[in-house]
């Protein structure tokens, strides 16, 4: 049973599937407005061979971030909601941790007091779920989780409440020759896990927070790597940059984000020649979604924040800011 | 003029360009042998739905070592050859390094003493020929460079060097559904600068070393990455597989390499399930190119060293040693 409105649900089901639209309007779910029509004249420049502003194919390449730009992050990151769902399912494999901080809080299932732990006991916490295994024993425990677990408030899947404008948005890019690529703070094995398949993004097309690994042989003598606890890439910040070009080599052309954490990406991207796409999501939507900023009086909450002074520097640089409440028409894909 | 003798002038012009042959042998450049017939089993098997060993079409990947794989890595890499010419390109900027080692030794042009020189001096020339600029700026040298510089024993560019059997082999790899991607212990960005024209492979198929870079602005306020002398990824050894694993998220079903930094990579690889296939370049054609090792009695030199212990783990493991004597009909590509 789905906890979606019943005219929303209608709507969702109205939605065709993403890139079943070979005619007629390519991004159906989203209203009229700048935001669509900046995606559309963007499409339209970068692949029209007259054009001064001429993107050659292979040089097409548009990042994504993805929580709060292609899916819910709040109240809290789902990546978050693992590590605690994790603690749970190995505390009997550590009895001690009943009695030791962080994990005595996680185990004690308040969640008040859980939603209060500091970033440095989320690390403590990150560090004992997300470390220690084979990059491949992670991958299984990691696509397990997503595939049974459930957002509390829409009572669906996670990878259901993927924006269905934003599936639009990247399908259309794809069919006008752009590679797709997630470029998230969060960590890049966990998001590996699902997005071929939630968003049809391979998993080398996904760049992320790492960690290092470890070269090791198993009891068989084959070869394996073990996730050490060590940070790798911090990919947020400026690290998005340095990381699109590590993994990259080039600027992309267009570039999609909705916080501070996406500042440099789409500087960096505006940086390029020929045609340029720099756009955010701004949750203004608490109706059927969040509200948040703290940019044009929206409540300052701590995840994903958009202050003010981005939305400024949007505003002077001529980069796109997308309303969630006016310019999308449906929020979430339709459920499966 | 071309520096090649006769006889392998004329074999090397009647080899049809890689890509040309969708008919007829595939690998007109190597000579019948298990060699060749383990690249078109492995393609058979791994395309062959009916196959317990088929590989599904998003997990075709095949990861090639540069240096002494793809192209002539004796008696110097290219890479060094770049750094110590960029060295007397800089000096008119740096007058003190008449006067200060390694600097001196090179600009020397004693080859003898430049020979000599120590890896922690090549490590200093690295630094103040591949760092302080930023990431554009280093491309447009490499490229540059690349473009004029020619090799002293044959009197053709750098990119004239490859091997013509492993581009075929790369080629029919990519007709069969295979992604390929360089490998190299080279530096990423100076390999990315040249790999799309010379080998086919776009930037973000090539995995190397690479430094960090640091996020700042141009005085338009332009963002740019700043290339620093601080190693970020050392891409040989177990660093091939764990950088694979950091690009691409999954093991690779088929690899090359030529010495004992290639190691891991092919037991990486053969770790996969399904079709698998690890090979080795053996440089033992002292007349056409070089002859090394030490395995099998070759000389001991000190680049791309191919130990006894490997080539006893690629008969063990029943991984394929190509001889460059005995498999390679034609060694180099035709000249443009």
């Amino acid at each position: 049973m789905l906890g979606l409105p019943a005219a929303a649900a209608v709507a969702a089901s109205a939605t065709p599937p993403a890139g079943a639209q070979t005619t007629g309007d390519p991004l159906p779910s989203w209203n009229e407005g700048q935001a669509k029509r900046a995606i559309l004249s963007f499409v339209r420049v970068a692949t029209d061979p007259a054009s001064p502003q001429f993107v050659r194919n292979e040089d097409r390449i548009a990042t994504f971030d993805q929580d709060g730009t292609l899916w819910v992050e709040h109240p809290v990151y789902a990546q978050v909601v693992f590590a605690l769902d994790r603690v749970v399912a190995l505390a009997p494999e550590h009895p001690q941790w009943k009695n030791v901080e962080p994990f005595k809080t996680v185990l004690s299932g308040n969640q008040g007091r859980i939603a209060a732990l500091s970033l440095k006991d989320l690390e403590t916490i990150l560090a004992a779920t997300h470390t220690g295994m084979t990059e491949e024993d992670f991958q299984a425990i990691a696509a397990a989780w997503i595939a049974k677990a459930r957002n509390a408030r829409w009572d669906r899947p996670y990878t259901g409440l993927v924006y269905q404008p934003m599936l639009e948005a990247m399908q259309y890019l794809r069919l006008a020759g752009f590679k797709t690529y997630i470029v998230t703070g969060g960590g890049q094995a966990f998001v590996r896990a699902y997005a071929a398949q939630t968003y049809g993004v391979a998993p080398e097309q996904v760049i992320g927070s790492a960690i290092k690994t470890k070269y090791a042989y198993d009891k068989n003598g084959r070869a394996v790597l073990i996730r050490e606890p060590s940070l790798l890439l911090n990919n947020n910040l400026s690290g998005k940059a340095e990381d699109i070009y590590l993994f990259l080599g080039r600027r992309p052309h267009a570039a999609f984000g909705n916080s501070s954490g996406d500042r440099q990406m789409l500087e960096y991207t505006q940086g390029n020649g020929g045609a340029r796409l720099m756009m955010l999501v701004l949750h203004d939507d608490a109706e059927r979604e969040y509200a948040y900023g703290p940019a044009r009086g929206l409540p300052d909450t701590k995840i994903g924040t958009f202050p003010q002074s981005l939305y400024d520097e949007a505003l002077s640089r001529s980069w796109n800011v997308i309303s969630m409440k006016n310019d999308w028409k449906t929020l979430f894909k339709a459920a499966d």
